[in-house]
């Protein structure tokens, strides 16, 4: 129960608002986001890394995942990349670098590097073609699938298959579970709100009439 | 620089793992996610809440949020009534719901109100026709406006129209920025981890040779 006013907004005063407001306001509605450094080269080789918090776990079989693409400049660096390669990394932020991430951001020339003006560090491993980002922690290799345009907004989705998966050995679970706070991976709010979590429990599969139990030994 | 072992698993390796260990490892490399409860009506007026981690943000003008369906029973029962009625509800999951939020995965039949199965309190507010969660501190009303079928793994992503926002008049910075950490909002991980955040920073709009700053006053 709140102890606080509770403040309704409707899509009228939504579309009256000052654009930037607006924009705030819709974005921090989403919850707490995934939120990732995508690593790409474009077809000469020049590496180009961008922020996304628009990452959505698509499927395991086969194990797909998807980024949004909104019309604005630096994404669509990325866009293009991918769609003249074939390859992405995605790069999961931790608490050490997740300053550097958000300058990524900045709408740098398409023939400036972010690895080199952020000074995250830049690897290539296992032949595969775009770059993964060093001081990530868990980084993962995915295949261009397919692009679906949404018309509403235009805005696109990508979708790719994973390739490759890097993660420190200690944070798999016996079930497959990948303790991903343990790997330091942060989240993010907003625009530009950036937070580190405390696992509350992990919970037992859910039956009707069956108590949820913890599914943690301590 | 990582102090464990760094472990690799290549697509092969992926998909020739036991499906339950492969579903919670591709789940977990989606990083933190926005997990929150909808709510729907059938035709007739029966209550159906579903807890979804795969929300993510469409834009701001118009304000559009989407969903994503797999091709799971209890999903598909929300699918059904926004394609019957037009309107859903997304209700944010803070600390003291989790595990309600949760039980609400259990495969009830369709007649069951996940309401009452779990003890969350439905509420309906200015004549919209779905219910939002009373116990929810951020509350979102959504009128349907497309849907979109993701070919490559039978899964659809449903656009709504956010018509109503209801939050803690406390939590609105004057920017815009909803902190939805103030109104107790969680993340989840995986299929069955939930975490409570701490902020680290809210950092300035990033531009090319400029440094990065807090937004935080104090």
């Amino acid at each position: 129960m709140p102890l606080t006013m509770q403040k309704h907004i409707s899509l009228d005063a939504i579309l009256a608002m000052e654009k930037q407001i607006r924009v705030h306001l819709i974005n921090s509605l989403g919850g707490f986001k995934s939120v990732s450094l995508v690593g790409t080269v474009d077809a000469s080789g020049n590496q180009n890394l961008g922020i996304f918090s628009s990452i959505l776990h698509i499927g395991a079989n086969p194990p797909l995942m998807a980024l949004l693409f909104r019309p604005s400049p630096p994404e669509r660096d990325t866009l293009k990349n991918i769609e003249e390669t074939g390859f992405f990394t995605i790069n999961h932020i931790n608490e050490k670098i997740y300053q550097q991430a958000h300058q990524t951001s900045a709408r740098y020339d398409s023939e400036v590097s972010e690895f080199d003006a952020t000074g995250l560090t830049a690897v290539y491993k296992e032949e595969f073609l775009a770059p993964y980002v060093l001081e990530s922690s868990i980084q993962i290799g995915l295949q261009f699938k397919e692009k679906i345009d949404i018309h509403i907004n235009n805005t696109m989705m990508v979708i790719g298959e994973i390739n490759h998966i890097y993660f420190p050995e200690d944070c798999l679970s016996e079930d497959g579970f990948l303790n991903i706070e343990k790997a330091n991976t942060i989240t993010c709010s907003g625009l530009d709100s950036y937070h580190k979590t405390t696992r509350l429990d992990r919970l037992s599969y859910a039956k009707p009439d069956k108590e949820i139990t913890s599914l943690l030994q301590n």
